[in-house]
């Protein structure tokens, strides 16, 4: 068969120019494109048209840099496929987390190393290495045959810091970006044997609450037991969030949860994600969580609450007998459908008011929200992920509800009316947003060799 | 008179030579001897220096800069008065607090400002300027007259910090050290028309409380509800420290703790210092405290609980969605007679067993402790310094249990066994160890000119 050869063709040229092709996977990690610190936006700058500079080489048209007020945008399309064929929006987002803390790192986050079967560097899966995949998988096509699908990509640079710029950019841009279907490989695996299709993300729901006490630090000695130290009415009110059975006492805050049905139950016991698996992955020896509900089901299907960052008064070295005037804290929700983070910001707000002292002033400010989203897996465009998936690995894809949030499949559902196909190749072990982020480079490359067979389905689907 | 004589040129000498004086006190706020930063070791030893260079240019005898394992104490004396009369061991600090934040400060906190009746610096009040109100005295009899008392001084470098070294000074030095009893004008006075005197302090146990999670910091969305975060575990173990009526819940907590008589509540409740006078000292618009006790009481004569300062996780700009590996608290207990620093850190570390949940670690270190004291308010050094304060004051001097920590006091009567005079000129609003602290110019003068009194009623009082 034609496709066959083709197929093989684009996945040996990939294998015959690997050493090329991983070159500049070290070359893109170098650039230390971290969204948060503004001192490196001129080096977020240099990743966008880096990557503006691979998808012209690849032969990709219209190759824009769009400024934002912050991060730029980049575009590409390849249409040459026909009218007929399908249009997939590749997605990606070209920054990565800062590195902090530095001192944890074994290796320069931003010097590529080789670990045995691993790349370690700061974005190497999170998701430098991701849209790679997608582009490499497509240049091998390219370069030995013709593709029979059409392409637009679009990566952002705010990923990281909570994607300010892009849903302004999809309104505006609704026929440059109009598709058939978005292909986002930001999601992850189960497990290196298990690959994954992610049908469900959590929203996200960001907030500090600041605590002020006296109008200026105090002595503790000649103040201690008069007034409410704000770190202590920070505490209580944080305590006061989850009860004794880890359940979150926002008033409401379950209210529009969509309960898990058995069959969902059944089916996310079957990917075997069992304690022991999460133990390893968070080096803890014991479990916590919401009673009623296993681990796969409460990092997935039920919404958390977290402190991400809590600060008050000194903290420096020795004794300092102060009472501080402030305390803040970060805290965020993990929301699943039907939750809304409107809804939590009103129910955290109303959980202040019935429950901070009358003697500290409070303040709540959102950062960020990202609402949660449910897919249909039985999508055409993702049945056809599903069989690369099966095809490279020889084993059934598993389907999983994911514990993070991904707020642009929400907004291209919204505004483009199109699905995501969410898949991806980083593994649970791969230190994402932590130090020594790494790939394991096996994996990586079988998903290469997956998209390949992805795009080759696609372009054989309508046949 | 002779001895109204005398008092009057002393007194009259230190107004004709007060710019002189006034001079010399801003030369030393100049120097920044921040005890708990390294970075200003050399300062710390240079205020050092310039109070020895003080002594030795007022006459003062033996003058010796001692060495410790961090900061110098500085020594001298004047034993002319005789042995029929008593000898002064007169105690100071001459470090400071840190002035952090920075920010807060209206002028630069080691250049000196006058605003108004007020001197702006750090350490104006605490100490530098109680130092010199002694200093100042002396050297204004000194040079107009005869001093019928003996002296010996002790100044510390390390207060601020817990005094780690002085205590040892003490006990290899108790022949040299050995006097009738202590001078110390670290205590202050409740309000400018109130002289006072400090009969009870109370002391002082500051802990550090780790509490560690994962072992690596992870992905809220990706673990998010699984884990025990360790900021929510040390929150909740902060909350449950204080119960509903503002009482400590260490076990056994207030068994030791030396009960109120209503005599001596009686006499608290003459100080006058009500709620508003609390309320305007602390900027809040509400107090707090342990039900069942009044203000003066509560920062006195019972014992507190303070978060000093918190710290987990990222507290950047903007949202990171991180579960911490680690939580901090300092946290520190304010004592009073019979409770000890030991017993308190048994019952800290008893609490910790029984409430910390079984999925985190933990550890608790302590930082510092000091015992409390209570003293003899008829001692005759006491009622020396009394009348004097009347003399000057035109007022009723009154009894004040203290709520700060001064810990040399108990070192002083455990190893050399004698009582301390515990007064002193810093007002209630002076900002001690916050932005902007300042002196009372008016008032430091008075104090100078009872101090005067206070060494002339002393040397007459064997007469």
């Amino acid at each position: 068969m034609t496709n066959n050869t083709q197929l093989n063709n684009a996945i040996n040229y990939f294998e015959k120019n690997y050493s090329t092709y991983f070159e500049k996977f070290e070359e893109f990690i170098r650039i230390p494109s971290i969204s948060a610190d503004s001192k490196y936006n001129p080096d977020v700058e240099k990743a966008a048209h880096w990557l503006a500079a691979y998808l012209t080489e690849m032969g990709m048209e219209k190759v824009t840099v769009y400024s934002t007020t912050k991060h730029p945008i980049v575009y590409g399309e390849y249409l040459k496929a026909g009218l007929d064929k399908p249009t997939i929006l590749v997605y990606g987002h070209y920054d990565v987390q800062p590195p902090d803390p530095l001192n944890e790192w074994k290796s320069d986050p931003f010097e590529p190393t080789i670990d045995g079967d691993f790349l370690v560097g700061r974005g190497a899966s999170d998701m430098k290495g991701q849209i790679l995949a997608g582009l490499y998988a497509i240049d091998s096509i390219l370069a030995t045959g013709t593709l029979d699908v059409n392409l637009k990509f679009i990566y952002e640079g705010e990923e990281e810091i909570g994607s300010p710029s892009i849903v302004d950019f999809i309104k505006t841009h609704t026929d440059l970006l109009a598709s058939d279907f978005a292909l986002n490989l930001d999601a992850g695996m189960i497990g290196k044997d298990s690959p994954t299709i992610v049908y469900g993300l959590r929203g996200l729901a960001y907030f500090e609450i600041y605590v002020q006490g006296p109008d200026h630090d105090l002595h503790s000695g000649l103040f201690g037991g008069i007034v409410y130290n704000p770190a202590q009415a920070l505490s209580e009110l944080i305590a006061g969030m989850k009860d004794e059975n880890g359940r979150i006492t926002l008033p409401g805050f379950y209210d529009a949860v969509l309960p898990l049905d058995e069959n969902e139950r059944q089916e996310l016991a079957r990917l075997g994600l069992d304690d022991e698996f999460f133990k390893e992955q968070t080096g803890v020896e014991e479990l916590s969580g919401e009673i009623g509900y296993t681990p796969v089901e409460q990092v997935g299907a039920r919404p958390t609450l977290d402190v991400n960052g809590m600060s008050s008064g000194y903290t420096g070295e020795g004794p300092k007998t102060v009472i501080p005037s402030m305390a803040m804290a970060k805290i965020s929700t993990r929301l699943v459908p039907n939750q809304t983070p409107a809804m939590v910001k009103e129910q955290l707000i109303q959980y202040m008011q019935e429950h901070a002292p009358s003697q500290i002033k409070w303040e709540v400010k959102q950062l960020s929200s990202d609402p949660a989203s449910i897919a249909d897996r039985s999508y055409y465009a993702t049945q056809c992920f599903v069989d690369a998936l099966r095809e490279v690995w020889g084993t059934e894809p598993v389907y999983k509800r994911e514990g993070g949030s991904i707020p642009i499949v929400s907004h291209m559902k919204d505004t483009l009316g199109i699905e995501s196909v969410l898949s991806g190749f980083c593994l649970p072990g791969d230190l994402i947003h932590s130090p020594n982020e790494h790939i394991h480079i096996p994996t990586w490359k079988k998903g290469i060799h997956a998209t390949i067979h992805f795009l080759y389905n696609l372009g054989t689907h309508n046949d």
